[in-house]
């Protein structure tokens, strides 16, 4: 088993003391963390990366993206989410082919790292493509071939979806895992949610899902179905499922749709960026948590975002919770970093990510602190949640493995994807659209 | 007198048109912009950048900002408004001297250097060594010697600190001017603030203030002098004024009070992170550009945001203009690009700043988008906008001189200024707190 040496660090563990060690040694054994500060005696490693001057932290957990939607990067700006959706993304989506995906994904993978994150829950098309990704990148994920019931599915049926998620599951050893993807209840119909729930009970699997985005959907859904959306989807069974509950957005939640969220165990994911630049609302976080409901954040994809910053919606998560409930001591300290890391893994299934302590998974992130805007260290969290930026990470490792190094992405080609993602980017807005646009190299 | 050749680069210029080029070349002679696109004819350069790939930008101009409170940062976090003064800052300010101005000021040209900003008002004490800073890093700016009429001022008082706006004004071969820096007019006495409008008018300058930060500032003054905060320092005189007002903050402002602003020519800088973090509330700038305000943003100290990144604020200013007015098409396009760079130019009265065309200064900025998360190119505006980080920018450029090349700083000793600042910093702490700091070089 390859061993790597982590010298010199300052770790922010995230663990439940919040401890923050000085100068501390991370010994690294195969995919697992062996020890931190004294290592082991006898511990030769065959890898060592000096950490003076660094911050070591958990990796970050997106736990809600479409990663390939990179390709729809600054296509669909200054719009509202209606118009947002049917004048500019399903247009672009409607070119969307197999290998977009992949280039698309690729593009997205070699962004995540770089910006430190180490796992993402993806939901989405062609996603036989993403778990290539995967496999080559050597990031973990939570793979939902998006479904909606209708006759025209993008690239598989239900079916075809839980082909996939039974192929799938636990490959790239054990980075894939896998869950089921109904769009969200006002595109799919009651019927088929009900299908796809009584699936995932009986081949046991988990449902991620877009839930309660905005204020008309939720009166629709109490017009059409007499309930509000969490309180219908959880009517038709979808929360009685053996795996994770993944509910995106959850901006427009009564009291009892919190009750619901809570007794069943759905993991909760706010999108910052993206709910402030659509105008949706904001998530309850506060409220959620204190229920004890599991709250974690994703970037959304890159037509809304439009970056998939992790550590950048972390800080707007704390910002908007302090000016949204008018109290600038919520959220306090590494609480912030907290819902980007630990409650992303807890989220998705990987419980063994996103703290730092011996036994858990190698998954993580070194900051360089030789910058000026991370000087003076008087506290190294408070540097991170308010001042720091993902371009200050150098060192990226999942797994044991280090994928980014010296800012160097070690498992993926970079320039190529710079270049196909681009130009295919602008091929399939060309064929959804009829406008062509030149690819300059 | 030097030229510099700038090669295709795709030229965001901010003009009043909005033109963005495409593979464009820029010629800078001496401190000006000789001119975009075509090259003249026998310009033959001294220095050339290849900038394919690159994006070229005016460069940014914080307009409210204590550039040694970088000492500061991290310090006095998760804390609302009063008890991050009275029980944080000002006990550390205490213990401040002319030495720790500099080299916070240093820590901080770095930063902003490095975030692409080119010119900054600095309002704070000991403002000559603010100005040997300037000097030496080729920053622009406008300095404010903070007074508050105390028998105990810092530094100085009205007295010396008109003697520095004299002194200074026009310094570093004008890339210095200054201001008149009155506190606030809940810390200022009346006829305190009186004295200082009327040496303004006497004697040509302008005045730099922080107003409307909070409602109970806002009723204390209506209470005490039967006006609000923006009546009250307009019926002392203090807008009728030579030089340019700066109005740092503005949330708590009435209809009249819009009136007074909008009448008096006053320009309003609005700090989105500061804001947000010390839940201090919204400044109206929708409504206050809607009347013709000129609104530039600004980072505060990096005591409240905690750092000095102005693409940052930019950023931020959209996104709570969105989510706050529940509009996504708000501040659409480049806007908050223009708040950020030409309305801080002319918040500051760098008349020849802030745009990317013939005969204006030479201060620019040059963005790699060779990078995942800045691909693909369907607009690099929006790119710039809604992805782009600071780190970004590759290349700084102020009056002509390139300051930063290949992100490495080329008038300031970065090493220098990170060890001397940080250790600067926890002595300070220590001797105001009795609490002293090892520090770790």
């Amino acid at each position: 088993m390859p061993r790597v040496l982590i010298k010199n660090a300052d770790v922010v563990t995230l663990n439940p003391a919040g401890d923050v060690l000085q100068g501390a040694d991370i010994a690294i054994e195969g995919r697992t963390i062996a020890a931190i500060g004294a290592v082991p005696a006898g511990f030769i490693p065959d890898e060592t990366l000096d950490a003076t001057g660094h911050v070591a932290l958990p990796g970050f957990w997106n736990a809600h993206t479409h990663a390939a939607m990179t390709f729809e990067r600054g296509y669909a700006d200054d719009l509202p989410l209606d118009r947002w959706f049917n004048e500019r993304i399903w247009v672009a989506e409607s070119a969307l082919t197999s290998d977009d995906v992949y280039w698309g994904a690729a593009l997205a993978a070699a962004e995540m790292i770089r910006g430190g994150t180490v796992g993402f829950a993806d939901h989405y098309f062609y996603m036989d493509r993403v778990a290539e990704v995967i496999q080559q990148s050597g990031l973990k994920a939570l793979l939902a071939w998006c479904v909606f019931g209708l006759a025209s599915e993008v690239g598989t049926d239900l079916e075809g979806s839980l082909e996939f998620t039974h192929h799938f599951n636990g490959a790239a050893d054990g980075r894939i895992k896998t869950i089921l993807g109904p769009h969200a209840p006002y595109t799919c119909p009651p019927e088929f949610l009900t299908t796809v729930a009584e699936a995932a009970r009986r081949e046991g699997f988990g449902i991620h899902i877009h839930l309660a985005e905005s204020e008309e959907q939720v009166m629709t859904s109490l017009k059409k179905y007499g309930r509000t959306l969490v309180a219908h989807v959880d009517h038709l069974g979808l929360f009685d499922v053996p795996g994770p509950i993944l509910c995106a957005h959850c901006i427009y939640v009564n009291e009892l749709d919190r009750q619901i969220l809570t007794i069943r165990g759905a993991n909760v994911v706010q999108c910052p960026n993206c709910h402030m630049k659509l105008a949706m609302g904001v998530t309850p976080v506060l409220d959620l948590l204190a229920r004890g409901v599991n709250v974690a954040l994703g970037t959304d994809g890159a037509g809304s975002n439009n970056n998939l910053d992790m550590l950048e919606e972390a800080q707007l998560a704390g910002l908007i919770q302090k000016q949204h409930l008018g109290d600038a001591q919520v959220l306090p300290g590494d609480s912030v970093l907290r819902l980007a890391t630990r409650h992303g893994a807890l989220a998705t299934g990987f419980k063994e990510s996103g703290v730092l302590a011996p036994g858990m998974a190698a998954d993580l992130l070194l900051f360089d602190f030789d910058q000026p805007h991370l000087r003076p260290r008087h506290s190294v969290v408070s540097n991170l949640v308010h001042a720091a930026r993902s371009s200050d990470i150098r060192h990226v490792i999942i797994d044991g493995r280090t994928v980014m190094k010296d800012r160097e992405l070690l498992t993926l080609d970079e320039e190529r994807i710079l270049w196909e993602a681009e130009r295919r980017a602008f091929g399939m807005i060309g064929r959804a659209t009829g406008v062509v646009r030149e690819y300059r190299s």
